[in-house]
């Protein structure tokens, strides 16, 4: 491992709020570096449809991934395809540790995002990547013709399940209240799928298998259901491993900022599904990568190392 | 006029943050009405090039106040073309009153933006529409090979210039300080343009006409200079007049709400420009009205009034 140069601004994560950083701090003249540890847009290229991003209308998420990512390409921000796993303070700057480098920053954005929540049933964690999965765009290919359950009674598990629902010979929806957490319009789309099944008020006790392959799941009402993948959208959990050592404050849901996207340490900020909010949105996220980087052009130029 | 009918929710303007809090109202099953005196898309309308909403690479912003008009009028949200003149609090309703009807509402979004700052100069008023516009994008086309004045520093007044310098044959930019306050990006752009002349430390203190139309304007440093148009792009200020009998808490830049865009009064909520905040953005007004509406979607469905 070799110290790298030094960045103004490291920005964690290349989702919708990491990248809408880097388009302002960029066009007000600082590069920042970008590092992320898996393709850019985030949690966009796990989305089937956009349809809650003003301006979008009915596209799916890899392509408005790819359109945010043009833009901060064609700005020339550099990028780098590394996993951060951890963050130091060093006197006045960061050092941001990945698998392979150290590199050095003045401000630091954390926009990495939440990582999706496990399935808590017998042998779960056994059989993922073995029929159990995350991502209906990513996997959902492998199902045509076959059996799927999706655990979960939010937007994210209805898109899933209408997705699935034209590849799918037959989609369960795995709910564990009496009621669907999702937007009316995702229920209302639902419903018209006649080969999608909700079961409400039902719980996944046990993931069954050949020990190679997903069979069956074992519901806590009794029900065995014969299934050939699984794909869990119960939410979202903290991704905290690699900032620990920064004793930031946090909650149960995420990073605390003020408003103008300040962590408790001076210097670093955050946005994104990172954060402790009530809306966790592309609209959002892109609001809040606008408004951390704005804070930090603020500082900068108010600062005497700044010059046009 | 007569009464019209009861909303649930009434939506004040239909720029981006009006447009996005009717997106996610509609989408939860809350079907509100939009007035707007305009056309939709508010400042959008206004402005050439979109660089900074991410996913939208180098768009005009006609295209997406269009798009984003589409994406609310397939959704079948009512949408009328009137001028709010009043908001009137009656016992736990709204009534708000337009030039034409009054309409009735448990809650209100203002979402209504700002007005262009005037020109503070002798004659400046006399001359609007006879020369004298706010918006380069309705009137520069009238000033093909002719000679124009952008007044301001800003990126609005750095847009219109570099919208202008296609057009016009040459283009004053005057700016009041000795330094630009737009983006760094929009700076190296106007640069490049060799009909550009930028005015430094400059204040338009006359505007000289020959009473049907502009032709000069009259600087402080005693300079005049020969113009067939001025463009004003000095920033904005509060459009307050039918919102003022409800005495909502305010300072000088804008309406005050809450974390959850909650306003000093029950059930009135407020998104974009028409707020004090410290970035006026599009895509901080689209993540407001996304919020202002989740909020009021919370507020609905824990009263009794809910049903799917």
């Amino acid at each position: 491992m070799k110290l790298e140069s030094n960045y103004q601004v490291i920005i964690i994560g290349a989702g919708p709020g990491g990248l809408s950083a880097a388009i302002y701090l960029k066009r007000a003249g600082i590069t920042p570096l970008i590092l992320e540890s898996n393709s850019p847009g985030g949690n966009l290229n796990k989305t089937h449809k956009i349809e809650n991003y003003p301006g979008y209308v009915d596209q799916d998420g890899t392509t408005l991934a790819f359109r945010m990512y043009s833009q901060v390409e064609e700005l020339d921000v550099p990028f780098k395809t590394e996993k951060v796993v951890s963050i130091k303070r060093e006197d006045k700057n960061y050092s941001v540790i990945t698998e392979s480098n150290i590199y050095s920053a003045e401000y630091i954005i954390l926009a990495s995002g939440k990582i999706p929540r496990k399935l808590s049933a017998l042998n779960a964690e056994k059989y993922e990547g073995k029929g159990i999965s995350y991502c209906t765009i990513c996997d959902g290919t492998l199902y045509k013709n076959k059996v799927v359950a999706i655990i979960g009674g939010g937007n994210s598990a209805m898109e899933s399940a209408l997705y699935m629902s034209d590849l799918a010979s037959k989609v369960y929806v795995i709910n564990r209240s009496s009621v669907l957490r999702a937007d009316e319009k995702e229920q209302r789309d639902i419903v018209k799928k006649t080969n999608v099944q909700i079961i409400y008020n039902s719980k996944v006790l046990e993931v069954i298998g050949t020990g190679k392959r997903v069979s069956k799941i074992k519901l806590d009402s009794g029900t065995t259901l014969d299934i050939d993948a699984v794909f869990v959208c119960i939410g979202q959990e903290k991704n905290d491993a690699y900032y620990e050592k920064l004793m930031l404050k946090t909650d149960n849901k995420g990073i605390l900022v003020n408003n103008n996207m300040k962590t408790s340490l001076d210097n670093v900020y955050a946005c994104g599904d990172v954060l402790s909010k009530e809306l966790y949105q592309v609209v959002t996220a892109t609001s809040e990568g606008a408004v951390a980087a704005t804070s930090i052009i603020k500082s900068i130029k108010n600062s005497s190392n700044f010059k046009i």
